[in-house]
């Protein structure tokens, strides 16, 4: 198991080698691919020799046998299956297909506490927060999108984790206190922004 | 000014601090800090003493003096003016009001290339993409949110670079290639659910 730094770098690399192979790239060297996501190519070396990948002399890496031995480490060549909870804005956004979403992302169905924006969609169904438990415990899910106000998100957090559900992506702008075998990413939209006017701020 | 991952756990302290004033802290240790995001008092400690705050011996650090300095080396006693670009299901979202944003992040206005989707919002202006360029430059737009479909995104992020912008929150699923002096944050939604389940498999 690699670390989050770097498991966020290697899915980088993923992207930029399906964009190079769109491109007619067969072997790639480390620089063009440090290159293309904003690395050094000793670090793009020692993530790949982290995860066993090695590059050949004067070649470099094979283009296919890179996107294939990370689809193999992150499983992307089955099925990921997850449940939204909380369909406001973000999360009604989230239920309908975009490019954003991977076509082996399945969302299974999305929960909500206000009954009026229930049975509004019909791409996947979305239910009441009290059916989540049958729901996650008969389709064995382990992967929740948490698109929730603020104040619920810790009550919405524990009632998912009691379900059996062992990650979380969270939209709510609230550090998540979950058990050491739960995986929390949180992703605070506005603290991006702050950095993004941060970081642009010198130049 | 400080890298990409510091500034990362700094906005995330700050959330953390939010939270503990709420609940009536007036002093914290760095221990109490690190255990809300998850890091050890070193790094805590250390991170804070790069941006030459320092806590007391015995007493720990004064909330208030924290969330305060944190948000002037941050800019959160301003506004953020934004825009955002590409009114799809997630840029639509992005434009309406929800708790996923601070009350000073203010979104003055989106833009889109297909003319159904314009005038469809009365929160904030949405016009045609053509229009960008004067609104921006009228308006001294510095960061623009991304949220167009991945196979436009490279062209108009470089007409966002030519009309001034230097910060860019870009969802499309590609690795956007800009000049050294504009910041670009990438949040890939599939690479995040994928990560997830990474890290949430060995559970």
């Amino acid at each position: 198991m690699v670390s989050r730094h770097i498991s966020k770098r290697l899915l980088y690399y993923r992207s930029a080698l399906v964009h190079l192979k769109k491109m007619g790239f067969e072997y790639v060297y480390s620089k063009t691919i440090g290159e293309e996501i904003g690395v050094s190519p000793d670090v793009v070396r020692k993530d790949f020799s982290n995860i066993e990948i090695r590059g050949k002399r004067k070649v470099g890496y094979k283009v296919s046998d890179l996107i294939r031995k990370l689809d193999e480490m992150f499983g992307k060549t089955c099925c990921f299956e997850i449940i939204v909870v909380g369909i406001g804005n973000i999360g009604r956004a989230l239920t309908k297909y975009e490019s954003y979403l991977d076509d082996r992302i399945k969302i299974l169905g999305g929960f909500d506490i206000n009954p009026s924006r229930i049975k509004s969609f019909n791409e996947i169904p979305i239910m009441h927060i009290n059916e989540a438990e049958s729901f996650i415990t008969q389709n064995d899910i382990k992967v929740a999108v948490m698109t929730v106000p603020e104040i619920s998100a810790q009550l919405v957090c524990n009632k998912l984790v009691e379900c059996g559900i062992k990650g979380i992506l969270n939209f709510a702008p609230v550090i998540l206190k979950v058990p050491d075998d739960v995986f929390v990413k949180n992703i605070s939209i506005a603290d991006e922004i702050t950095r993004v006017f941060y970081h642009a701020r010198i130049n």
